[in-house]
């Protein structure tokens, strides 16, 4: 069992393929170290990639989603060099990628407490699965997968039919297995949204005063403990702690999968 | 004509579409805003995913390639709003990223003068084409695309072959299309290489002095016009004019592909 | 904009294509009737199939969803015999197994009045997208589209860890997106299963009865309110009334996927 | 080998896959028994599954075309419960309907006595293949596989061009390797199409009247040996005696594909 | 409506395309030309190439199938010369490759003259739908296109199984709706096949004078004209004449597919 | 590792392959012969398809980029002659068309002693790759891939913006890694675009005497050992070595791929 896209970027990353390699008939053996801390993702990918490669000998030193320490073997591997050095630069990719979001999840969800840490659509376009999964790796919540796994009303939408058109609208699809998710900027829409019945709100680029009014005036109503509140928009590493301190239930954040830089990975031939 | 990939990027962000949307026969008119100046891309494909949702008019304000001020209109594009809101998003991933990284190869490009700032194969899986696509914008060079673009002797190779031999099989292979280059670290590896005709060296982790000490040497031997230097490691916005001040032809950043913050853009719906 | 499955459906029908077919240059318009009565699913993508063989006119009589009368025509088309024919059996595939589908569920849903009528994974490899989406047309609720959209505990989930170590691990991957559901055979294991936290209980071949007095036992607790509630196994348009009298929410039915004949329709060329 | 659709079902029952499953690092062994006797088919597509996820094991109790008995064990396998449960609604799928299908043409093979069964091509788009190697497996004639695979002259056709001219067209393009079938509705029209030469003649809508009367003149034409005679249309399991008794040589019965009711199949961990 | 296949033979003709064209917004009226005559063949592909391209103006001056002279205009187009220019290679390839087929079928066909003149599954791999369609074009049949089209017993069947196993196993598999042939290469095999009720006989490397004498005896033994006859094996230029004569039914050449010469076209910008 | 194409090609040689085959449960033992003397190419591919035919010993007699004498053993494969049998031809097509222009490769390169023999993009749609590599197989250079790999500029360029806007263009989006080539047929034309710093001069149409008079010229203004120089058009095996005595250093022939007579191989059950 492969994951059915690896195929398509190993030939994105190999091209036509018809040369022979300079290698020859060489064997070797090859370490794959993280050259900095973090948690790491992408290599079970990695491993798929150079069994594709053919490669007899490939050993896991270290699971998806540990912690690791600077300069950490990961993963060790050995057959044809040739098959070896053409599956370097993806394996690498993937963990790179990969590491980076989940490390910076990761970071974020130590600073979050029990708060839920989650990622948003904003992700590369063919990589949202790798994406996603590095965030759960790294404690997160990876939110809806696509636009059919809930009904969420955006501000747009809101524009184009009002809040309570929008809800009713969104119940008559949602069915029972969905839940229902309303984007809001103002405090006394996300009461109005709350009495219609969605179950979660989430309110956009509110200050954290703003969200401790709003989470006042729910409770006053009786109403916060059927929604989870989300809070997003501009939330870093440095605003996070104060966010979480409202007692919002889940926090979502872009950068995540947007500008989590890549962990510093690398391969090195042993013999 | 449509990039062949666009339509499983709006699988992945659609998913199994059955439900029908909340809007309804409505009709709207949106615009996409850059609300942070930078260097467009993505503008085309954007396009090419709002057709696809048979939106019915879409003006290109700009065009891929542009410098744009910040909350400039990119996009105004008008018909349903199932497919206009359908197509939101990914067209924003689009431009986002894309935008983002036209935007730091810029930066670099500005700073570094006549000497070329190029990319390197540290891509996302999948989406290589629109961020390599996104460096010529942005006025880089993509380097090449993919293993079988050039013979290029990595470190790895090295360690396995030695310089001659790597250099021999290469020449084997290469052909009369194809151009060699090849990774050294050590000033004395570059002169050998130089020597043995290769038509690239890219001096892997080098310091400027180190830089222009090759230089020098390669000059000595008359063998510096015959070769494109390609400097590479751990160069950034702070140091870059310090290497391109030592008359490098090429200088490579991993960071323009793998680290680049997202350009903020946001679609409004305007009637 | 077009289903992409339609075009590997066009090919599956058409075969390797190489030969002129039989009807030259001539043209011809065409109908398609319902032969009996039923609710109309499948009518757009009939519409797209025509369009694919370049039919030039294409005109929707009914849409989607539209419950109609024996001999009533659905669809309008013309353009050049050969691909209107070429798109014949394929466009009353979809209609015929699709409006079969609607159709049923139709019925079931007429007699379960308020009752949710939902349908199962129990759907033909490849063609689930517009099974359940037939399902919607006939006025039924898809259930889960795939093993990612909830967390669903069933019987060999429970025959492998036990309900209590099920629904904390399901609560450990759930998210805050996902509901958890839980397939349930005794009135005890309702009630744990409440107690525990799950969104939605499905009671797999419950009699009435013991729907009914599983329900007492949750509102008993309290716990009725919180939870929805699912019937399956062996319920048909005989038993239907009865189960939907028990006041479970939803009921769930394999036949509507797995078992509704098609509906009888026909294609006719008027000249 | 593998059918190369699997992987494509596989990912539409699985979606994303990016959680983990509940279950964890758990092995278990499961069978899948027929509750009811049948036709078994989809056994080897099922094994196929199970190695697609791993399982160490799979052994096939039965195979496929073998009539089995109520309660019997099909099939049994084991590796990671993950991977196994995965797998069951899929396999379950294939075996269910396929077997389904194979049981019903079956049924009618056992009636008809040496007549051919014969399926259409109104099956399910994207699951032909499946639905006509299960009708093989119960005893039955697949019929043409596509539109290329013969040449068939149907109503529509005749509408337009009329019989002489439509067997005239047909022959230029039919070569030596493809057999020339018609679809006549009336007794005169039955000989005019044998005089010209066609392989099979379908005899739609007729009674067993008809088909007797149509059978006579051919024989006096001494036309009778050198057709193929196909009946179509309303045929059932309460009238196929009365139509194979006619002498005709195949039946034709879209029912076998488009409205056979799955063979019901589960799966249950043994340990 | 497009063949599927054009878009992947286009993207191995452009490769990744991210870089800009060098001919700027400019555009361009070209035509294509047949520099020596020919039966043209690839002229309707090359237009969906085109077309593709976003050509405005695309003219067949000659269709599919047409007997040329030197020098002929085929085809004219005008739209972006970048696009234009990308499409030039790839349609003079499909014309070039067909049209040489559909030459050399043509010169068979006019030597051989009431004999049919078949091809062989010696394809391309990849291209047989386009290698097949030239052969009709050309005025040959495409014999069977794969291995489920007709029960083909070849000589490795025979050493397998023996001839009258092999006939057997063969009626078993082949229904109603399939043909079965039989190579053979002896006198006596030729008649025993008839015997067993075969419907083609290849007479694979057999002389005329063989043919001949196998003719014979299947007159004599009234069995001619039951079995349709078929001669294959280094049949040229030169000796189809003679073959022809034999009276033999049908002629299969490998090298229509395998050794046809490219027509020679050329593509001109007209300003 | 298997080629990504070849389950494509397995799927358009054996259809949809839903019957059983003749043979049973029968192994047996096979042999790919080559009947005549050639440079091997295709092997490996020809060993993958035996191996998803789950052929269980595949043994290299000979490997790809060998000269074979007639009569020469190739290949030996055993398993269920089910699978074997629908390998064979696709099998002996690689081998066929691949050996074929690998043979005809190695004849010009035999006779043009050191220069350099290159192929064209005069391909088969499809099938580049096999034929690109069997042209290195046989000792030839495969030119570029694509239109991605070089910036070219052709005939058709130059009469749209001339040889010094063209080549400046082509130097805007050249990079550093790709070469710059241009197609010239006039003497002064290549002096020209010497000047102006391009890689390569294809000279296209030129006699012997042409090409020499055009290197005196370039060799007087120091030019010629910047410039690679490629003769192209109308060279055969009886004109080459006057070109290759030229001192031209690359001679590129589009018959080596689109005119190649296949190798003659063939298959034999050995029991």
């Amino acid at each position: 069992m492969m994951y059915r896209e690896l195929e398509y970027f190993i030939a994105e990353d190999a091209g036509e393929d018809i040369y022979p390699g300079i290698t020859g008939n060489r064997h070797c053996r090859a370490v794959i170290k993280a050259n900095e801390p973090g948690v790491m993702a992408g290599i079970s990918e990695a491993c798929q990639i150079f069994k594709y490669f053919d490669n007899t000998e490939i050993i896991h030193q270290v699971t998806d989603g540990a912690l690791v320490g600077k300069n950490t073997t990961i993963l060790e591997t050995s057959g044809r060099a040739d098959g070896t050095l053409k599956g370097e630069r993806l394996a690498l990719n993937f963990i790179g990628r990969m590491s980076g979001i989940a490390t910076l999840t990761n970071t974020f969800k130590k600073l979050a407490g029990n708060t839920v840490i989650a990622a948003t659509r904003k992700t590369t376009p063919g990589f949202r699965k790798f994406e996603k999964k590095a965030v759960i790796l790294g404690g997160g919540d990876p939110h809806r997968y696509n636009l059919s796994d809930m009904v969420m009303i955006k501000d747009n939408h809101i524009k184009l039919l009002g809040i309570e058109q929008a809800v009713k609208n969104a119940k008559k699809i949602a069915g029972f297995t969905r839940k229902i998710e309303i984007e809001i900027e103002q405090i006394k829409d996300a009461v109005l949204a709350a009495r219609l019945g969605v179950d979660i709100i989430m309110l956009d680029n509110c200050t954290p005063e703003q969200i401790r009014a709003i989470m006042e005036l729910l409770e006053k109503e009786n109403l916060r403990k059927k929604i989870t509140l989300e809070a997003s928009g501009s939330i870093n590493t440095k605003n996070i702690k104060e966010y979480a301190a409202t007692g919002v239930d889940v926090i979502s954040i872009g950068s995540l999968t947007h500008s989590a830089a890549w962990l510093d990975v690398s391969m090195s031939i042993l013999s």
